[in-house]
């Protein structure tokens, strides 16, 4: 048996002003800050010893992470960051408000954008090629089966064999490839996942048999 | 050539009260936050695009390392922790104030404690055996001579082999080993390392050619 705990960041600027933001550096709230506390709280009452922790390289997901680190008094933690635990990018949509959205493209279209599993946002004319990501692989845009696919080599090639060898793991990421991850683990159809929602800053605990299958879920 | 910038973390409760700690696990003070802030900010300016950020396994150094990454804008990336990098372990003296130790052992004998190359402090009775430190070799105090051989294997290892392939890199760490790794690098006599100190949360820049010796060496 083995723990894997996931958590979405705190409350973010963009969160609070109800803004499309996918790969946008938003900083937390102090709202988000006092989350991301409360939620570490939890987790060092839960005396759960991590091996690893895992985050995105957004800034909103880091800070979320070393507030946790401090309040299970385990800086010292090693914290892994990549890009393939970055939320799903929103394309055109990033900076938006979401109710302008549905103003301009229907509520029925903002939903689909935000809860379906195919659904691809408007995109980005070109990528932005930033210093932190590899070059050729910054997307314009991604429906959440784009972001599960490069979510998942990260899952397979680094958490997953961490957790084959008894070492629990805390990742901490974003609403949409958690909702991703969580489609994996659980097994869930592209029509059901358009109901699973990830709140901020609220921990899920899964404990898992040797082969990652799921024994137990709870929300601590 | 490569860029190789190293710093000591902000001003710690134990700085401010006068306290040896060594691997008592302070926080940083207000005015150490403002520190590492300020150092952020010039390494900022200074526009060095670091490959890798090293610190200790000690909270006063992880938080400088984290102020200095929000100030660089530059949090994604990846922060290496090592127990090769802690302070020196300041054994049975930890915790006790430097104006009593001098009242208690003499001003001499604390002075070659406190800079000597060789003194080895009065040693605690066992190790603690804490979690995040491999099986055995957590000290029960250091002279700066046993802290220099425990902190080399990592500069060998894992930074000096970064640097030679040109890669930037950034070190948080301790008084005392910093003093250690100047020694190394500045090829400084024992007797001659009596007279350095590095003060908290100001970086000090090398400048490296590909053999890494030294070819500036300058205050930020």
């Amino acid at each position: 048996m083995v723990d894997l705990y996931i958590m979405r960041h705190g409350q973010s600027t963009a969160n609070r002003d109800n803004i499309f933001t996918g790969w946008s550096d938003v900083a937390l709230t102090t709202q988000g800050v006092d989350q991301a506390k409360v939620a570490g709280q939890k987790l060092a009452a839960a005396n759960v010893h991590f091996t690893q922790v895992h985050t995105s390289y957004l800034r909103r997901a880091i800070q979320t992470a070393n507030i946790v680190l401090e309040e299970l008094n385990q800086l010292y933690l090693p914290l892994h960051k990549s890009w393939r635990l970055n939320e799903r990018h929103y394309g055109a949509l990033r900076g938006m408000n979401k109710d302008e959205a549905k103003a301009e493209f229907g509520a029925w279209q903002v939903h689909q954008w935000r809860r379906s599993y195919v659904a691809v946002p408007p995109l980005l004319p070109t990528t932005e090629a930033k210093r932190q990501y590899p070059l050729g692989l910054e997307p314009r845009g991604e429906s959440l089966a784009m972001a599960s696919a490069r979510l998942l080599p990260y899952w397979q090639d680094v958490i997953a064999p961490e957790l084959r060898q008894g070492h629990n793991q805390l990742i901490v990421a974003h609403g949409s490839t958690l909702r991703a991850l969580i489609k994996y683990l659980e097994q869930i159809d592209d029509a059901d996942i358009m109901q699973v929602e990830v709140d901020n800053g609220s921990p899920i605990h899964y404990q898992l048999d040797d082969q990652l299958k799921i024994l137990k879920k709870e929300f601590v």
